[in-house]
């Protein structure tokens, strides 16, 4: 029986219940979430063409991140004749791992050639997965490999040198001190738990909380915030607890392990010592997060192995874009400068929004204004590799993010190659002001002012054993002119402009998507271009 | 220079300050904590009796677990001439992994013989290594490669019948509910921040906190709980949070997500569904946690490899113990039934305390007596392996432990292998009278448990596609008759009395230790008896 464009468009979306979708998604290879649903997606197939006697089209896709592959691997898979232009020599766009002989000549005209050694890499763009990401669906299905990648990590650090707001300088105890996550987190629940649990016992929230309530809210606070360890006491008190760390820790025979006093309540709350403790309560964040075995360019290339490569023209810049009544014409210079054009029945356009609006179109002020409307976002990271594994040798954490107030950031370490001689800390990785503030600068400034803000984290130890180092100011890159992008309104006209095809052109990229600056989003958005796309071809 | 006894000693304990001998220890391989500080140990070397013209003594090590094991590795490395007794075929002692074609008979009768896959496995006793933790230092010296261990994962689950107390039947919208762990701890994380947001604001809590404390508090708790983000709603109240997770996903164009409504206020105190947080803080358990990639007993059998497999004498059954005026006489059974007798000059007992206590000996009614005294601790696992990790195609569950309060107790599933064909999820890891009740029965009972434990945590599929199973309980395992001891008093003259040589024999093992049931107990104790013995040995 054909497939009539109604029994089509049933099968698209308008089947009751996500269910049905997903349970064929298992059986297409995809195996979705179960009870956070990715959006639904029916992938377009080979037998929709057999079974209604159409033809696949040609669609020329532009940009080879990781929204185009998704968009050229679901098209091509499904029989569509797909060519991806890519204006650099590699797949992956932002997903970039920076590795051994890593050349790369920023728009500021400075190059840098890594001197990483042998599987050190530094993923300068995207670095983790969460668990629901269908991101890691595709590394399933293309067979990349994936490891826990350390987001959090108790025995990582902080260290605020401002108070609590982030403004004023910091005047107590905590302040400029390195303090181990555990800590921050065991001082600042101990202390909540404290202030609760006194103003329940008060009757402060009797109007609040009924007899049982206040009941199981003193029992959950008691162990919540290890309250009342200290014999004789208040037993509402915080006093200190295990769970911050030990100055010698539990051992052999009588040695039952001495903790330090905890920081005082008023230095907690004043110092902000909590303060990076919601980031790891995100949706986006918790643990577990994951990275491919690798580096993160194992999915791009994955992608470019599944696509064919020989779909892809690297060293290809747009240089125009023109819908036409049937069709598209795409103008590029070609990797040797010359000019040529690629035509096809649909294009997808999945450049940064503000690198496609200065791109000469017939596709109307509205569109071109509406892709200028998108506001590019600085951030930057260096990668510093040691000698030695200082952080796992002499400080024992073993990978996670050190969260500071400083211009750097955050510092990682990495969730990798544990025990191994060499690795890779991540000396900065910042947004905005702070990241402008190092794009701003050459490597070798870049680099003398990590180590600067790495040694007040960690002491001298920081600045010494660096073999190699290789900074990336996204702001600065070719063809990226920035990390991600920020709409004003993300429910506004342009970008809602955006999320329909103009003429034969489509959108896609995580900027179209409600998980702007992850692949999830760039692969959600190229699925949803792609769905447009097969439900025209098929309406046809 | 000749070492004298009184520099020997000086180098043994009494140096200033833990730092030198780290820094000693970096240098002889095992680099230690820096902050949190394991017990400084300086390692007995070859050149101590080369320097002091005393030969090496003979030492009989009863036990080849990591305690015996780190015993005659570091008497062995400086020269002494040991040899381990083990009562089992192999080494490790409860660091035992089950694999394809384990086979054991339990002390009931009951053989099981593992058909588990190719890979696949069982950590049947130690299972997770924390970050600060002598056994990493251990693992990196071997050469047993490592990796994350998942404690604790956001996207596995609480299952709780009961309410808070565990006593009663809950009776609240969460109770019976399986719930992803983000959204217990949102719910929690938010209801206790409204709660402290609404009694500081009130007032109640002014005589704790001035005036920039609770600004600073309540800055806190804005973020801390996503407080406030209902639009015109109340600043200070918990009204759902995209951290719980969403019925749908943020995901292309428009789809901005969709969050259920939180559980009640009321609901989520007295279901206690944060019970299980209090776990993840803990000095022990904090992730970031680590184990050995392929098995615990990787760990094992690199100490059998390093000590020198010729030193074990396997099958070897402990039956009397006699210390000499000069030396010591441990008379075993050996693998063929034959009475055997090992003489040396000193003997280092690691046996369980509890099954110490029965073998003959002269060291004395008060020895025997402190070793009885340990009251060892019911504790198993069950390992289901499944033909497909559901866990991950269906539930988006990457590793981690849901936390219930059937008999069960927790159900782990594997950090390893993810997006592979197979895996094992340990089905129970429970204690006492839990692990009791699943010890009286046999084997088939046990999975019949599990399954129908575990479907009332995830449904009819937890019952389908288990393709083979194999359960450990401690209390009925030859030569452990335990998973650990607990002390009724661990300061009493009991405890202390096993610190203590008696005549030529010393006593080691996690039970010596205040890090029970943690092979890093067992390593800080063996370092102990290795001292104490290497220092008898030095000022003989």
């Amino acid at each position: 029986m054909p497939v009539t464009r109604r029994s089509f468009l049933t099968s698209l979306g308008a089947i009751g219940g996500a269910g049905a979708l997903y349970g064929a998604m298992g059986t297409l290879g995809l195996a979705p979430a179960a009870s956070a649903a990715t959006p639904a997606f029916r992938r377009p197939s080979p037998s929709d063409f057999a079974l209604s006697g159409r033809s696949a089209a040609s669609v020329v896709v532009l940009g080879g991140g990781i929204a185009g592959m998704t968009t050229a691997y679901e098209l091509g898979r499904a029989g569509y004749d797909v060519t991806i232009l890519e204006a650099r020599q590699r797949p992956g766009g932002r997903n970039w791992t920076v590795r051994s002989g890593t050349t790369e000549t920023d728009l500021a005209g400075e190059t840098q050639r890594s001197g990483l050694g042998p599987g050190q890499y530094l993923n300068a763009g995207p670095a983790r997965l969460p668990q629901h990401h269908v991101t890691l669906d595709y590394c399933r299905e293309l067979g990349v490999a994936i490891e826990p990648f350390v987001n959090q990590n108790a025995d990582a650090y902080v260290h605020y040198t401002t108070d609590a707001t982030g403004e004023a300088p910091g005047a107590t105890a905590a302040s400029g001190r390195t303090v181990r996550q555990r800590t921050a987190k065991a001082d600042t629940y101990g202390y909540v738990s404290e202030l609760l649990s006194k103003a329940t016992d008060r009757g402060a929230l009797d109007d609040l909380l009924s007899a049982p309530d206040k009941e199981a809210l003193l029992d959950f606070l008691t162990g919540f915030g290890d309250l009342g360890s200290a014999v004789d006491g208040d037993p509402l008190a915080y006093t200190g607890s295990g769970r911050r760390g030990y100055a010698v820790e539990p051992g052999a025979g009588l040695v039952e392990g001495t903790t330090d006093a905890p920081f005082s309540r008023s230095d907690v709350l004043r110092a902000g010592l909590g303060r990076s403790i919601p980031f790891e309560l995100g949706w986006d964040q918790a643990m577990m997060m994951f990275q491919p075995v690798g580096g993160m360019d194992r999915i791009a290339y994955a992608f470019e192995q599944a696509v064919g490569v020989q779909k892809f023209r690297y060293g290809a810049t747009v240089t125009g874009i023109t819908t036409l009544p049937a069709g598209v014409e795409v103008a590029y210079t070609d990797a040797g400068g010359a000019a040529r054009v690629a035509r096809a029945d649909y294009a997808v356009c999945t450049l940064p929004p503000h690198i496609a609006a200065r791109i000469p179109s017939n596709l109307g002020a509205e569109v071109t204004a509406s892709l200028a409307h998108a506001v590019p976002v600085s951030t930057g990271k260096i990668g510093l590799e040691y000698d030695r594994r200082w952080w796992e040798l002499e400080d024992r954490t073993y990978g996670g993010i050190t969260n500071t107030d400083l211009d750097l950031s955050t510092i990682w370490y990495p969730s990798s190659g544990f025990h191994g001689e060499r690795g890779v800390v991540v000396g900065y990785y910042n947004f905005g002001g702070n990241a402008d503030s190092y794009a701003d600068v050459r490597h070798r400034v870049r680099l003398e002012r990590a180590l600067a803000g790495g040694t007040a984290v960690h002491g001298p130890k920081y600045a010494q054993g660096v073999t190699s180092s290789f900074s990336v100011a996204w702001r600065d890159v070719a063809h990226s002119e920035g990390g991600w992008v920020s709409w004003p309104d993300q429910t506004g006209p342009e970008y809602r402009r955006l999320l329909e095809p103009t003429g034969n052109v489509h959108f896609a990229g995580d900027h179209l998507s409600h998980a702007i600056a992850w692949q999830h989003g760039a692969i959600v958005s190229a699925r949803a271009a792609v769905t447009a796309l097969h439900e025209r071809v098929m309406s046809a």
